[in-house]
């Protein structure tokens, strides 16, 4: 709630077209949808016309399915992330139309159409393993009205695959880089280009890589500039941020 | 065993009312029930009244069932933690009106009432995803004798869902506040309140929260006064720690 | 700022008697003081009557000096933490009766009296060299307006000295207990006493203990109920929360 | 080196106008200058007009003055980053005019002026003791030619002070919001703003936070989209995100 | 393969008796036997005529059939541990008689008897659900001769359920203490008696205990003397150190 | 893509035997595959003759088979590693004559011979449970072209086990060392020999292994010279860097 | 406070020859000494003639100087550990005859003799680096009445250093060892005798050692039967132990 | 001491040209040297012509010292690392002519000259503050009897300095490669030779660094084949390995 809202609140009221407890009310109404088991924030997709998101993981089906029950009464596109196939079987019984994506754990409603703008965002993916997590990202990015370039399985072990593909990687606005192991990748990428590098750590290997931990501490103390970094296995976090950047 | 009752033992034994084997033997018996498996403290339960706890975790369903069926012949109002649907089965053979609350994981055993205070506990919840934890501290503080209030998903994320919700929050006499990821919620109504805030991280979350570790420093390096924490995920902890002050 | 605050001013506008760009103004500054390094927060201050605090660590002596000035124009006590000798020098300049407890690194200036409640807290110290973050929670409590029985050196490796001071212990209304190393004094503690008791682990000792961690997680995981943790060497915090519910 | 370059250069050696051996050579040297101790990387500088910047922990004052000499030869701005007091004697010698910022620790050589784009980065600080991280931030941001709002000490134990900037902060093409201790405020302002939240782990801090480690993971698991983190005291990669992403 | 051994194959090997080739066909075999996927050490069990040993964990059930099937020729008493039910299975089949402890998850086969010494171990136990490694540690001091009390469920959180036992703790002559949580009862133990404590952390509970680790550091760390500390959950360990102790 | 490579096509590009355009495209499409889900990388087994290898774990047994299909096109020998047995059936499909190696989980593929160094590798086993990660090494090192001798549980506990071998390890060019628990096995080892020791830290054990880091720890800090560690149960990496040196 | 104690105190209240307050004032006064600052545990060393023990860290040199004088009027023997050349000055101001052992950072004052039992007591090092750690182990025991053997820098890289000292080593009723970086020495000494060794890990190395971590986590999991641990760089916890055992 | 030694002295033994308490001395005495604080080891240096090693650290100048005198009797060359100033002017007094590295912290004494095999050692550099650890790896092999390239500054935010130097990398027998912060460089470089690759991470950098481990992990988690790591900042274990593998 801006000082804009606040100063026509205020307005309305001196003025008598508002009542007080009317203006207390909407204060506390408007901007909030209480499910019981979620509480849902109405207020910026109501702006933006931005899809509305769910996060699945740690919810029933059955509470995915509510949510996305009361989201498609306002009309706007809706994505779910970290979904199970029983959460696509429930969210199909009241939207069969709901797309599930297997390799990003995605469900995606398209609603309306949002235009894009003329530049893209690149997904590059260091090993076969980092799909899921750079799809989720990919996914993300294109329901939030981007175009996506996908490069795949260019890690460092065998670097000049990645320089077959410079020409896309140097073109885009914003790089998405998803690595696992010892996250080298957004480093190279950030030596590379003059665009903000997003890296996101994935917890794909074994052994020292603790969940995901050495590539994590890779990319925090990467030496290459305009680099930074999301949670690991956060690919909804990395084309969320990208196509904010890249619809600047 | 406090120095009221060394004196009185030791005033019987002078006065010879209290034999010296009897006296030993009492000091050793009387606060402990041995089933060979546990070792149950029947001392504070005899003097207050308190409900008597079952931890239920790395229990076999048997040995609740025998601890709870010991217990009834106490009768105490009786909480178990943790409990398995297994433990569930076990538990209602010998006792057929145990409530089993499915979220909480908890079964309760309301054997007398205990009067309430006019004061309330709020337990305030980040996401959806913390809800079991946050039962488990609702539960708790009932059958401890409280009047609780339940407000949901009003993470950081959203931050007016909270503001919303604030003449609630600020005139319960302790809040519980239960998050799981950043753990930035206590913070945030530590900065609101002038009462004491008991944080409750949880393990929900995925990558860099390495199973609740995130929310536990966020949550014990709060800037915020008046805020303490409690073991991850330890709802009951809460719960019990806000009926002490609640009932102080 | 609450409802009724809001409704006040909202009626304000309503009938006239406050122009909207003053509310706007009046939202937004009457809560801060802006000094270029610090931003101080009048707010809760104005309203208790409570002691104004500073953190001293990071500050130079001479931004705590400026601090401490601008409180001074507001009769309130103020207490300073984490202060160095360099620091006592730069305050002693602005407000000569500053009293300097060199354990405890405390700066501590009485404006006015704040009168006790009939309860005490009891702050309990394993070993002696906990002793300053143990006199840093019971500064904080005396100047928050508590009586505070200090009882030193009685950690578990000599368990029997803890029971000598057991009516004390008991008596109190809330027992701080501070530890290092293993950090098992507040659970014994805990398993002793009816009321709230507060752990403060603290980084003292070498080897495994790794800055506080060991009793940290000692502290975090203890099995008696009624206890919960502030962060290591945080003795003020434990104070602070301990005067709230002394006070409640 | 990119396609266009390889284009031209092949089309020199077709046209004979680049010989072989020339053409190896060209591609060896024209990027970077070895100085023994440091191989200076012309490559971007020479094409954007970009500062050039040095890196100044683990450096030795005659190091950091002898890359300084070579960078005036190029007529670009200059940063020093992370520079000691020896350091700034030594540079002095070989450039007068270098501008000392004390609290950032960095060294600036203004040789030309960079044209700024019409919007601006906001800095926020949450507390006194982060103003050093913040600063480099900031001052990194200007030398890149970017206009920078400062907003200090708006933490989230006094999130008030945070809402009456907010209007600043909402206008801001990019937030870079750096935190220690919980490292909450990030989440904050990622709630509350459409635009891109650049967060800064500081170490500031006592016990659990660990070196800046409770500040990272709490910013990495922040439930608030659009933000990412950059490492733990790394002002001078925040700064220079914000300028790629503000000149986009 | 000590100094007399090594005289005596000298001497043989001076006088003739003994060919050099046998001399270093002998050093070289007869104190192992290679099963393939397994090298068995006969050299101290020979001596000894202590039980032989074989750790489960990580092998096939067909494996562990073979080593028992081996080790039977000997005519020693053989003590499994970590067995699954899979691996009782395999072992009946070459012994029918092999004993199976389901708690301890152990296999014991007894060929002769071991005389006892006069002294007793005693295995005291914080709760019920390290009840597996407790009996894990008495069903190896018991095989391996000695004399065992088992003392149950007598945590910190009811210290005074410990003192009803002291007389038992107090004559024994090595006492073993197993817990988890915070693991603070080998403290109060080892400030309680004259003799060696070995302390053994267990994995079990939740939250910031972290597989052990609050444990360990707690029981590392003890301010009570006499205590060490074997690997987490490690009754095997406990009971054989406790052995060799017992029986000096 | 080197030094010599760029000569000629530079060259090929003055004479005018090859186009701009062709040269362009040579430079990126020559060394790479791309399979959509992956991009294999050709460049160094068409030149070297070295066997093609595929990381099984985290793909699907269909994109296994899929990469094996399209390699079997370059007649070169084939490892897989970490495969499951779903990937086998798969691969079986279509390349009947895989072999598969239980304890290893690899899959090897031989098209042809390569010639045998006159040196061996020696593969030392500390324990029976290590056997999978040293079959890996094993196996890995066979089909790159050598000789290996297997010395199988040999760990410090009984470590007469290990002198008995001594000649196969002194006279092997160099050593892989596989333990898990303390890892001091390649400690050992490696003050025993004069050439290259490799050390493979295993996740076996349990308690305060905590995943292999007990081991990884103890092999990094090892006192004896000559020894260098691969990641956690990267059975793999040794046997390939071994195969590296034996046939330098 | 032993069962014996409590029935003689029981019959002396019930014949009148102890008053009950007599009674009271007896159980809390008779072990402790308070001296403001610290606790004396007078309980233990009353009865068994042991020395006194002061643990120098943390502790000023006027609180070290007034424990000793304090203990000095109960004519044992003591011993003060982690003492600094400060301390020193301090005690010999109160007792001139204190001896300083620089090497173990000790304090000793024999007041009486202790005699000794025959068998003795091998403190075997790693390193040059780890004698402090071992001296102070050494000398712990020398105080407390044991006969010891020193083996020093007989660390695994160089291992038949330490076969050359097989038969001191072999005939001691207790091992202490002593090691830092890899910690690997306890598990070859605990695999060649049959006697208890007490692990000593210290902090002596660099990188990855982690202050000690390497070596405890390698001695914790050591595969080696009768070996325990003590805290990282505990000297004295090592002696007293051993103490202990060899006087059993 | 290997079977050819024993078999010698069977024979001397059997021939009676050695006496049998004569070879149990010779077996004892001829490999080490007890200095009282050290024991060295004579064994493989006499037969390699190695040069002998003295690891300076947490010895005083004094034993630095009294060890070179020793070792100068033996007339082999000497190589101390981790030396303080101190210590090279106690050297020199036993010494005149030792050579102090004052970057790589050495000391070197050459008495004799060791021939240079054909290859050379390539020691690689990611940044200017990592000179320290790589001139003592490039000290080391010298002195080991090695040609060492230096390759300086080419970290992977300006991957194009390293190709410039792709020629002589690739040449080497073995390479050395050194980084702090991410510590990629070793994944690229292992990517572009077919030879081993050491790769030592450094505790250069700040922030999520902590001390080397985002470093060491990283390159343990490298997908580039061929690497292997060494402890953290451990450049002499890095030069002795690649010493060992260049000479073999």
């Amino acid at each position: 709630m801006n000082q804009d809202d606040l100063s026509k609140l205020l307005a309305g009221v001196k003025t008598g077209t508002v009542e007080i407890n009317d203006a207390l009310e909407q204060l506390k109404n408007f901007t909030v949808k209480d499910l019981g088991y979620a509480t849902i924030d109405n207020h910026r997709e109501l702006r933006t016309g931005y899809p509305e998101v769910i996060y699945g993981q740690g919810k029933t089906p059955e509470q995915v399915a509510g949510i996305v029950q009361y989201m498609l009464t306002r009309h706007n596109n809706i994505l779910a992330t970290r979904v199970t196939p029983d959460m696509v079987e429930s969210v199909r019984k009241v939207c069969p139309e709901a797309e599930y994506n297997h390799t990003a754990r995605t469900i995606a409603i398209r609603m309306k159409e949002i235009p894009l703008p003329p530049t893209y965002i690149a997904v590059i993916t260091a090993g076969t393993s980092d799909l899921p997590v750079a799809e989720e990202a990919a996914v993300t990015a294109e329901i939030f009205g981007n175009r996506v370039e996908r490069i795949v399985d260019v890690g460092v072990a065998g670097i000049h695959r990645l320089y077959n593909r410079l020409d896309v990687i140097r073109q885009a606005r914003v790089n998405i880089v998803v690595a696992g192991m010892e996250g080298a990748l957004p480093s190279i990428v950030g030596g590379l280009v003059d665009k903000p590098v997003i890296a996101v750590p994935t917890s794909v290997g074994y052994g020292a890589n603790f969940g995901g931990l050495s590539a994590l501490l890779g990319m925090l103390t990467s030496c290459a500039s305009g680099t930074s970094v999301v949670n690991i296995d956060n690919g909804f976090g990395a084309g969320f941020l990208a196509s904010m950047i890249n619809r600047l």
